[in-house]
């Protein structure tokens, strides 16, 4: 059995072989590969494939035994043209970074220690000591989620143990896994937002999702509530939040998610029509939360683990595209002996 | 039953008269009348005090019912003068936001937010976007805990939450309360410090504590190690701490807790011998780990329903000293009828 790793899956070659129990060769392939046949004829049927993206362009695709995207995502696969055998299976693992990133920003919020730090000086102790100014916490704060699925949990089970309450908006979810206190239907949204001191964005952009907060939304937040987005922009209206920031009719807001990403090596775009970063109530960074050393290790070693049942004959999981189950051989329509 | 609040407890004078439910003068005594008698003559047997330093300096005590401290420390009262009748009492709650800030200095330091946010700019985005380098994750470091008491657990179950794994080191505790995966003996301390990601110390100040962490302990850690002190400062020792961070022997230190404490309101001190906020892997912070503004609430909240117990005769909480039984009337020796 031969791996195939194309592109910038290539660079995790290592993290791969570590936890690969079976042998098997791994061959790192270029970008080009994850679109063009040139490679094709090396692919046999009993092999995987690890890419972000896989597509022939309306051309005929290789036949292999499972395609690993190593990541959550499965817009750059042309899962209508890949062969019926081939399973498909993805990889999360960024819901830990995303959490950590999330619970930083809240603490952060409320400690200022960046303020605390820059207070501190040999020459003036004596002075900053006496006049100590005291900070906040998240004890006892509520959480408002919109959406409580893999990230939401993760942020709230972490929120729980700080002693927040947690609510959530969802359109599926029903069980509030011990840790929110309510889960309710997107029509109650207008609850959660007047009782969040934090509101964090953890659902995906859908149609449905896409400007669901817009101006009337924000103006029923707290006005010191902080609204926290690791999802996707466009989720929230870029003009109503901006004027909302620049209003200051909310606290403050922490955003890792933007408007506008390059498509391209040299493609030029602006995150936002308004310079957020600009305002002293946002926090600005570059959709990083997920972006650690840590992610690659975690979702290699899942991928090898997952490669390591299909040699073993074991259920894979995170199988999104089971394969079409083979033909069976025609039995003989013979009389019974 | 009068409440009397001395000094800087009067400040908070609303927030315990929110909470009593039995009617109660409060009143508010200068900071003189926690060491001067000129105020004793209102201190009635009925009466509650409320005050960080109780003392008569040698002078007779006045007699009271109880005498509520609003913080944790003991020092400030002269105990062996109270008389025997008189309740001691003192409060927590600090727990919580020196857990918060802990794990604020944790995160921060794997995340380090101010340099995401600082590289973010809307002209240098899409260049920005593309060159992101991956930051840390405190999922799956190691916390060393030295002190695994009221301060260490209330730490350790909001890093167990992130998935931290946690390690102590204890001279008492043998609980690990479903949170540590050991608590060791002082004995192998060395065991701890070459495990730890991060190094928390968590220990009162005592004879046995001061100048644990030193030269040998600190060559001891990882590399990568990082020390967070929001306990006592001489629990480790200043030259050594200071050499190890300037000689990087240590991945950095997070410092709240000093070396050096004005006495007075005119007094001027260094909280080091050394300039450790010079250092670029040294955090510092003017002792701000527990000083939110939620702190007083909370302390003040459970003052005032200590004090209902007490008018409803209920067993009193956090008794750090239980008033000697008064004495029967004798028994007149006479021979039963």
């Amino acid at each position: 059995m031969k791996v195939f790793m194309i592109g910038e899956a290539a660079n995790h070659k290592d993290k791969l072989a570590a936890f690969l129990t079976a042998p098997c060769d791994i061959v790192p392939l270029p970008r080009e590969a994850a679109h063009s046949s040139g490679f094709d004829s090396a692919i046999t049927a009993d092999d995987v494939v690890v890419s972000l993206r896989f597509s022939r362009r309306g051309g005929a695709m290789p036949d292999f035994r499972l395609l690993h995207v190593p990541g959550a995502g499965l817009d750059g696969i042309d899962m209508a043209s890949l062969p019926s055998g081939v399973s498909v299976c993805n990889v999360f693992e960024h819901e830990i970074p995303i959490a950590e990133f999330v619970i930083a920003a809240m603490l952060n919020w409320e400690i200022r220690p960046d303020a605390l730090r820059a207070s501190f000086a040999t020459d003036t102790w004596s002075d900053v000591y006496r006049a100590r100014l005291p900070h906040g916490e998240i004890h006892g704060l509520t959480l408002g989620l919109v959406g409580f699925g893999r990230i939401g949990r993760t942020i709230a089970r972490r929120a729980a143990a700080f002693g927040m309450r947690i609510i959530a908006v969802d359109q599926f979810a029903t069980d509030a896994d011990g840790l929110a206190e309510a889960i309710l239907p997107p029509e109650r949204l207008s609850d959660l937002l007047a009782q969040s001191d934090f509101l964090v964005i953890a659902c995906p952009l859908t149609e449905e999702t896409r400007g669901l907060i817009g101006a009337a939304e924000l103006a029923a937040m707290k006005p010191t509530g902080v609204l926290v987005n690791v999802s996707r922009a466009p989720i929230v209206d870029e003009a109503a939040l901006f004027d909302a920031l620049r209003r200051r009719t909310i606290g403050g807001a922490v955003l890792d998610v933007w408007y506008g990403y390059p498509a391209g090596a040299d493609d030029r775009v602006a995150p936002s029509r308004f310079r957020f970063e600009d305002l002293p109530n946002a926090i600005c960074t570059p959709h990083s939360s997920a972006w650690t050393t840590r992610l690659p290790e975690r979702r290699y070693a899942f991928i090898a683990r997952n490669i390591n049942r299909l040699t073993a004959g074991e259920p894979l999981l995170n199988l999104v595209r089971a394969p079409a189950v083979a033909p069976q051989p025609a039995i003989q329509n013979t009389s019974i002996p």
